[in-house]
């Protein structure tokens, strides 16, 4: 006996192959009574999906989106170019959207690329993002989709990274070596998992070291650069300062030295300072900027490797395993002992 | 009598709506015989186009592209921003290619956008541009698009840019003031407008102050950061090296930067150095640097409200203009005086 298809359950049920493509995933869009409907006719038919259908079926676009939070950073600058390297090779073209932090443009965007515009996403998430069903739905359309840097642990896909947890160790643990007895802790919004890993790398260091772990050096940055200026200066002005910052994201490195310049504070003999950064001028500022280098290219380069494969390779299913690339510490100035 | 239509002349012919429309905008994919046969029935049938229809036929997909040469730039980063900030508010998708300075990844965007994928582009040119031709097309079609910073000077559309050539002047004026009397410019490709006139105002400026013009103090420099840093150091090391050194794009100042540090040459004292830079640690770097600061923000933001009033006022037709918005020289400490 020939199998069924979904054209053919479709047919018979006088709806459209997209509605019950979407009812036999469980689309969040379809009414239960119509799912139903679809789930026992498959039954009756004995339908048998193809496991490979709803990866090969939209590939018509030869396009892909990449969706990232800012572009005023070296990190995503250099993310995107390692993207467009295996792209081209491929014959993809590359669409890149822009969130600025912004929940609702990520919500649009999302909204945006779908209908055929392209074949697979590349998404770093805005701090804010409350977009997990609509990042369902798009993965249920058959739209393979793969996380890099900022990512959603809960997520089933695979996702490209670094080790943020251990770097955080060890950026703390540099300080310590160099002296400091008082980190403070720049950290970007709490829903993000990199500044959370980071942060847990931190606590474990205080830790190993028997430092106490501080509240009051552990700083609750947003996304506005004169509300951080003021969150930075509060916190070198505090009775007992810190000796030591660890920012957790580069934008709040640059804004630290702009008040230690404005607060007539030496770095480092008064805090030293380093920071996750893929700053081009890291090493010309004044001084000299010690940073946790994350391999950006790279992490670009093999989110879409693995994207590119899901969409050109028959069979090849993106399991939800995460991809670790290990980023570097590099020392410059800003941590020199006196 | 009524009026003729594309699509009564299209049925008659045999024709495609999109082939005749193309035929009567003397389009370059369309055959002498084709166009000739269109053109004698519109003749005939005293056809008279509506002269808005091609400027609002295509206004469907709400999104504007944006092509820009690179990301990991600050001047393209804030421009972006500019333009999103108008889109977002009439409701615009924006889609961003980088072409990375590649005259076929720049082709191939602007193959991409087309097809009804875009209503409109705003573009900055890459360095090695010859997409004259495929911007020509792209403006028949029926798709505006606005220029901004890198333009084409000879291609009948709005231009929003900076005043190249007065800031060219300035800067140069600036260091003779702080004593230089031996001048370089780092010049990107001459295939730029831009380029070319901060060149000229560079010059004028020695005119004006009597300095002699010299060929080995002008610096074509390339794509490629490791060239430049041997045309740099070549330079640095002459003879009779320059004393100031006028960067008419960000990457070669911080490529002279690290040109100085590795000769052990300092800067203002021994060679001063004024870019043209949106960077956001101008401040910060030692020396802070001298830079010609362009809207950045607002070029892409009047680009953009160009671009969309011509996609939504009917009978607003982009003319062949040029906006011209001021830069800033704010003096920092790479050209002060000993």
């Amino acid at each position: 006996m020939g199998t069924v298809n979904i054209k053919q359950l479709a047919k018979q049920l006088g709806l459209s192959i997209s509605t019950v493509s979407r009812a036999l995933n469980d689309s969040y869009d379809i009414s239960p009574e119509t799912r139903k409907k679809v789930l026992n006719l498959a039954k009756d038919l004995n339908y048998q999906p193809n496991p490979h259908a709803s990866s090969l079926r939209r590939h018509q676009s030869k396009t892909i989106a990449v969706v990232v939070p800012e572009i005023a950073n070296n990190f995503f600058a250099l993310a995107i170019n390692g993207i467009q390297s295996v792209a081209r090779e491929k014959g993809y073209h590359v669409l890149i959207y822009v969130t600025n932090e912004n929940d609702k443009i990520e919500e649009e965007s999302l909204n945006h690329l779908q209908s055929g515009r392209v074949d697979g996403l590349l998404i770093s998430v805005s701090n804010k993002t409350i977009i997990d069903d609509k990042l369902y739905k798009i993965k249920e359309q058959g739209i393979p989709l793969v996380f890099f840097d900022r990512v959603r642990d809960d997520f089933e896909t695979a996702k490209v990274t670094t080790d943020d947890f251990d770097s955080g160790f060890k950026a703390t643990e540099h300080l310590i070596h160099q002296g400091c007895k008082k980190i403070a802790y720049l950290q970007i919004s709490k829903k993000l998992s990199i500044g959370m890993n980071r942060m847990k790398g931190y606590l474990e260091a205080l830790k190993k070291y028997s430092l106490p772990e501080d509240k009051k050096l552990i700083i609750d940055c947003v996304d506005d650069r004169e509300k951080n200026y003021g969150k930075i200066q509060a916190l070198l002005q505090l009775k007992s300062p810190p000796d030591g910052i660890f920012a957790s994201v580069e934008h709040l490195a640059i804004t630290s030295y702009m008040v230690c310049r404005d607060l007539n504070l030496n770095i480092p003999k008064d805090v030293k300072i380093i920071s996750f950064s893929n700053l081009e001028t890291a090493s010309l500022l004044n001084p000299s900027l010690t940073t946790i280098t994350q391999p950006a290219f790279e992490i670009g380069k093999q989110a879409a490797t693995l994207l590119l494969k899901a969409l050109t390779k028959k069979g090849f299913v993106l399991a939800n395993t995460k991809l670790v690339l290990p980023s570097d510490l590099i020392m410059r100035d800003s941590t020199a002992k006196p």
